[in-house]
Parts: C-alpha cells; sequence; structure tokens
C-alpha cells in the first residue's frame, strides 16, 4: 500500500535498536507496506560529516526520504537524546524532508529513565522537519530485545504487544492517507 | 588560572559558528585562561561515527575533556537542535564526562526563531554529562557575525556585548571554584 | 462533522489568545464542525487549583474532552514555555484524556524567541495526554493580533494565511477519521 | 549564611514533594542557611489564576524570590512536566526574578519514567528566568518517601544520599557566592 523507509540511527555494528527495527519491518511487509531498510552507520562516514549535500551518499538518502509515505526513526539514547549520527543524516536532509509523511518514532535504551527523550528530544527535531503525522512511539529497554545466534529476535511480552499497537497504529494512519488519496 | 577547552560543534569548513568561537577564545586567553581549541570537524569521520571508543582520536578528544576544568560547547542550530557531529562526539564520551566542570553554552543560527534550542536542546544533554555549573549561555544570528578576509571576526554591538558579558561570567565561574580550591 | 473543544490557556481578560481562537473558532464552525469554547480564566479558581478531581467544574471540563473528537489548545506563552493555568487544567484531567483525539496547537507570544516552545514545552505534555495526531501548530506574534473595539480580530497576512492552513489541516485530519469510521 | 526560599510546587495537602522538601530545609538549616518554606497551594486561588500581579499575595511572593540568594524549587511530576500551579505562581513573578540567584530543583514522581522532566521540562523555564546558577537535582520515586504519623519523613538509602549530596551542592554553591562578595 505505502511504501515505508525504515531508518535505524544506531552507529553499533551489533545494535539491538537495528535488529529490533528489522524485525518490525516484517511485520509492515506483511501488511503489503514496501519497507526500504536504512542503516545510518551503512553511509560512509566522511559523507555524513562533510556537511557535502552533493556528496552520492547524501543524494541518495534525501531519495529515499523523498520517495516514502511512511518513514520509521529509530535510535537508542545516548545522553539523554537521539544518537549524534542519526542527527547527522537529519542535518543533510532538506529543512521539510518530512513534510506530507507519517512518522513513527521509535527509542531505546538501558533504562527507563530514558523514556521522555522520545517526546522531549526526538520529536522536536521531526516536527520541525514538517512530519504531517507523528504517532505514538515506543521506547524499549534494551534487556527486553532478545537476539539469537540466526538473527531472530524475540521482544518480552509487553514491550511486544506495545510495539505491535504503534506499528499498526502507522500502518493505520498511512493506510487513511491512501484511502483518502482514492476518494478525495 | 583555569585550563578551558573550547569546542566547535560546525560540520563546516568555513563555519562562522567556529570563527566566533576563536574570537572569544582571545578574550578567555587575556583573562589568564589556557585556551585548548577543538574542532569536531577535524576529528576523523570513521572515528566520530564508529562507535569505536578506543580509537585513538576518540581517546584523545576525551583525554581533552577530562583535564579541563571549563568547557565552552558552541554549535550551530540545525533541525531545531545542536549538531549532529557535535552529539557524534559527546556521544563517544563517558557518560559523566563533564563532571564537575563548568560549562559554557553558545548556539549560533539564521533566526531567532531558534533560540531555545539552547535550553531544550543542548543544555539538557550537557546536564546528563554531570556538568556541575552550566552557565547562562548566548544565542548569535548568523547575520551578527562577519568575517573579514584576514580571518578577523566582528560582531554586531548588541550580540558583542551580551558573549563578552557570558564569556567573563563563566571565567568568573572557573575562578571561584579555583579560589575555593586555594582556600578551602 | 465532528465535536471540536476549543481551549484558550489564557489567564487574562482581555487575552490575544483567547480573541484569536474564537476568531478561528468560526472558520471550524463555518466547515461544519460543532465547535464548543472553553476558557480556562472561567473555570472557578479553587477548583483549578484544589487538586480535587470530583470538583463540578472540574467534572464537566473532564466531560467535555471526553466527547470531543478534536481539540484546539491555545496558550500564551510565559517563561519558556505554556501558561501554569492551562497546565493546572491538564493535570486535572486524567492521563489519557487526549487518547484517540486530534489536536490542534497554538502557541501566541511577544517574540519570534519563543516559538519553539510549541514543539519543546506543549506537545510533549499532550503526547503525555495519549494524543493520536497532533497536527502541524502555528505561533503568532502579539503584535500580529489586532482586534477592535467591537470584538473583531484581524491576523497580519502572514500569520492568517498560515492560521488558515494549520486550521484546515486540523479539519482535514478530523475528516479523515470521520471518513474511516463510515467506509471501516 | 545565605537566605534560602524553599518552593513546594505541589497542589496537595497531603503532598509528598511538601513533605520531603520540609525534610531537606532542616539540613540547610542546620547548615546555617535562614531557610524561608513557601507552598504555593497556600496562596489564593484567585490571585494565582487572577494575572494580577497586583494582588497582595502575589506582591508577598514576588518579595521572597527578591529577597532570596538561593531558590529550591520543588515538583511533582503531572503530564510529563512539573505541575500547573508551581508554573502558575512563576508566570507571576518577574522575567529575571532567578537572576544573580543559586538554584536547586528537585522533582517527585511515580515512575522513573518521568526523570528527563526535570531536565527537559522545569530547568528550561527556570533558566529563562535568568538563574545564575543551577546546581544538579535529583529526582525521588514517591515509592521511596515514607511519611510517619508524627509528620517524621524517611527517605529510601539510594535516594536519601543522593539528595543530601545535591542539597550539600546547592549549600557550597550558595557558600561559595558568600565567600566571594567577603573577599571580593
Amino acid at each position: 500500500m505505502a511504501t515505508v523507509l525504515s531508518v535505524s540511527g544506531s552507529p553499533s555494528v551489533s545494535s539491538r535498536t537495528a535488529k529490533l527495527l528489522r524485525h518490525l519491518d516484517t511485520r509492515l511487509a506483511a501488511q503489503g507496506h514496501e519497507v526500504i531498510p536504512l542503516d545510518v552507520r551503512t553511509i560512509p562516514a566522511e559523507a555524513l560529516l562533510g556537511a557535502d549535500f552533493q556528496h552520492p551518499a547524501v543524494v541518495e538518502a534525501a531519495g529515499l526520504f523523498a520517495r516514502a509515505d511512511g518513514v520509521v526513526i529509530a535510535t537508542p539514547v545516548y545522553k539523554a537524546a537521539y544518537s549524534g549520527v542519526l542527527k547527522a543524516l537529519l542535518d543533510l536532509l532538506p529543512q521539510y524532508a518530512l513534510a506530507g509523511k507519517t512518522v513513527l518514532p521509535l527509542v531505546t535504551g538501558g533504562s527507563t529513565a530514558h523514556v521522555l527523550a522520545l517526546d522531549y528530544a526526538l520529536r522536536p527535531v521531526l516536527n520541525s522537519m514538517g512530519a504531517a503525522h507523528i504517532v505514538q512511539g515506543w521506547f524499549t529497554l534494551d534487556k527486553d530485545i532478545t537476539t539469537g545466534r540466526d538473527g531472530s529476535v524475540t521482544v518480552a511480552p509487553g514491550s511486544a504487544e506495545a510495539l505491535a499497537q504503534v506499528v499498526d497504529q502507522f500502518s493505520a494512519a498511512l493506510g487513511r492517507r491512501h484511502l483518502l488519496a482514492a476518494t478525495g
């Protein structure tokens, strides 16, 4: 139905944030969305930090945002906020790169003491980029994410349920936009 | 009197933020402080983004923070917050890298509409790092910073006065710590 | 089409915030919505400050929120955030009083330096109350609001256009919910 | 040594926030400070909500802030932020009512998920009021505060230690100002 860009903002190779996100991607794909994964850490470092808007990797990332109907933004909490590498990518996008788009913010962290970083740090940045609808997001504790040797991901029941709910609300919000376009 | 680490968080080569900061460094040096300049953009990109705490460049930056009594943090406002590259550096420092330190936050931006990014975005991050005293900072409009061909920097009168005041308050706060250590 | 609760959070009798809001109410009414005005300053002070959830005036206000499909929240900026009286009302509502609702946040202030109070102060509170969709809001400068002796309100062209746009987006978001309920 | 205004921002008669604060007041008094308690809920409601800066109760409260060297601000977390009644009081003070003052922010709440309300909601407001030094504060869980029938207050060991530390740092910061005034 919709094209969803699924962005992991973790700098870590073995990131739980990224694994959780790819796990949730399958739910979105099963609901009929085209899901495009983007891991910030795979973008060349000199492109991200060089403030070079013309770098091919930056142009490509901007293009992915431009064609998406919905964007999932996932980040670990570091120092009471989103990761620097995620912000470095967002800094290279046009000011209103999220205009007209539906956005699902997801945050992971080691302690519930960081929960409010989602609403006080991440959302204001997404809002400044013109997002049309930032749906309710979710904070997942690191310890609630278990990864198997085969790459499988298991989420503790309470968080799994909440994540399924916010993903479905995001999917429904994307659907409403589609429906309206069809009937409007 | 004190050792001051002066950090520019701009990714741009021709950054007004960095030029303004280096201009202010001379005032701090004239007041007897040892000022150590650090431009985030000169740290190798792969060190900043690689989440590698053992990278020599990261270890060196962490060492500079560790030996400083005071830290000036200057950043442009992008997307309603500090720059991603500045945050990428802070993410690589120990959680309480600012414990016991006096901090002066400085922000530059293209519009007064971004003024509150200093208090709502930058300060909470600095607080989470255990800063002992974050003095009043200042937001300087880009257009109030003029740079000459010879590298000289001129600041519009209103901002120049305010900047002198916050720099002097920072210097005084550093002095009080020193005085107390001497008499205590 | 929808029931909209239109809340002014100004404590002032001659509030520009309230006058602007009532002016915008007519646009919402013209689009077919039932608009219910609520001025926080008309709620008895002892009800707002008494932490008494059973006070008839508090119960009545909570009922207005409960039956609304959409809520407009308008507040002046004081001390870099929403007004205390608005927050005093919100404090008396159930934790998820905005669950399932579409919300339009509007802020007024004397200086553009307060613009970010909307995204960094007001939105996080509305999010914590479970709002389903907080649409893009708008910050209006006090000096852009002119009130006539006859109670008429004139808004400076740039702001008037922006306000019309966010009101229409809010109205459209309300309509999508309605449409979906009808077809779903 | 110093005059400390100790402000409880809880609207509740049986507030744990207020009881905890009065308990900490004794530590400050034992260190030689003159401590003046102020409970926002004892200020007449119509004074707080009437936007009447000339009301005797408002003038009196403003006078207490004016003559204090240090201010302790304690609030429960409601809806992800400080209480509305506390903000209603702050709204009635001059814009720079905290200029030159040392401030200790304290927050209480039912869940650690609210911890960041201190740095992201309360501190920006105190900063906007010109505070010279907002020392590190502390978030205390409601369940860590036990009150006896005789009005005694017991705090769980971990929190008690942390509270003693931030109170002592606040006291030391007040002392440094005093010392400097004497030697300067």
